[in-house]
């Protein structure tokens, strides 16, 4: 049985703040085998991962791509910085692969929820190692070491919307392997990897809305894929350049 | 809070069976604002969705691909039969755009949990209808007409693994349009449609097992998106092709 609950009371997350301390007192008793499933924009708060719009000063490419979309060159100018590539651009659409890989509009710089006008927040410059960190954290503080997603929402090549997904993991398996498997008749299962992470991202989201201050939830049921080392990461879901027939 | 539970004791699925009595079997009392996600194979079972290898004979194309691809030419007529286009092809791998819209590998087709050696299972032809007909039966059955996702496991563009999505829908919102509306702070939401449908299909497969016959899942909590009318289906969740950036 999976159980997923949104934490009450988180506060407004600020620079410098202990992100754990503040986890603890929403969670109360963490168990072993429990995952946190925290949205990536306290998390970058936290790591003062954000961008006043007037210290940006865009350049020349920013201004012609921001021209030509009815977007503020600023904006794009930060947009571009997060990016290793723009794969498809549109008017208004902005599709980017980040640095760490991930392909998603605008390289997941948002302003929604950035709590202050004219801040744009970013995605933590390395969500894996954020993971880990928040990870060892709450193991100091409580004696219990969550499993955690980072997620953020991302839209979908074919598909109408956007899914959370994983895109900083600790302590949780972020995809499980069925190749080479059988099927409940004995027959190998072909080509089944499950993104685990992802799924647990989706799940957690359905338990909030965009307009409460719920950044984390609680997903209890997931215990046969939390571990106690804090494994490969969010890394592990990021296909690879090669591999990919959509970049 | 988000419970998800897989129902106990779904029997085998063949052709003609009434799925609506298997799943009340199975699932007990049914509560107004229930979701339930079935996996599709047994859907398409119990319509007869379903092709025996030994009655195709497959067409050049079908031959010429096989060939390419090191797979079986019958299964590769089955796919492309399933298919309005193939949108990528490389050895051992092809994506196809389905009849409905839906891309993904192999248009669905697929020999895993098929029940029979030398049967594949397709998806059903209106999944969205089959949503809507197991929806009317239960009401019929119950009294309570519970959301219905019919789910498949899709593998994604540049993101490692598969996570569920929803094919057929009814009685359930399939997606969330916070488009216009403020964030926690006031401030307007930007481009945020939430695809409600396929996170619930993502937090049942976290439930169960590829090796289980754990074909249903009851989910609790998503009351908010159940609606009395069926609503527009899975369908709302196709992109269309003109607006997609990645066909």
């Amino acid at each position: 049985v999976l159980v997923a609950a949104a934490l009450p009371g988180v506060p407004e997350v600020h620079a410098g703040d202990d992100l754990a301390v503040l986890l603890v007192e929403a969670a109360g008793r963490l168990t072993d085998g429990d995952v946190l499933v925290v949205a990536h924009k306290i998390v970058s708060k936290a790591e003062g991962r954000t961008v006043a719009l007037v210290d940006v000063a865009p350049g020349r490419r920013a201004r012609e791509l921001a021209a030509e979309h009815g977007k503020d060159p600023r904006v794009v100018e930060v947009i571009l910085r997060e990016s290793s590539a723009v794969v498809r651009s549109r008017p208004g659409v902005l599709i980017c692969r980040t640095h760490h890989g991930f392909v998603c509009a605008n390289a997941g710089v948002d302003a929604s929820n950035a709590g202050a006008a004219g801040q744009l927040v970013l995605l933590p410059s390395d969500p894996d190692a954020s993971a880990r960190d928040l990870r060892r954290r709450l193991r100091e503080l409580t004696g219990v070491a969550p499993g955690i997603v980072i997620a953020d929402s991302f839209g979908r090549a074919w598909r109408v919307g956007q899914c959370d997904v994983a895109i900083g993991v600790a302590g949780l398996a972020p995809a499980e392997d069925w190749r080479g498997r059988a099927d409940a008749w004995g027959r190998p299962l072909e080509a089944t990897i499950i993104a685990i992470a992802d799924e647990a991202a989706a799940a957690a989201d359905l338990t909030r809305g965009k307009d409460t201050r719920e950044p984390a939830v609680l997903v209890r049921g997931l215990e046969r894929h939390v571990s106690e080392g804090d494994g490969p990461g969010a890394a592990a879901l990021v296909r690879a350049r090669a591999e990919d027939l959509f970049l």
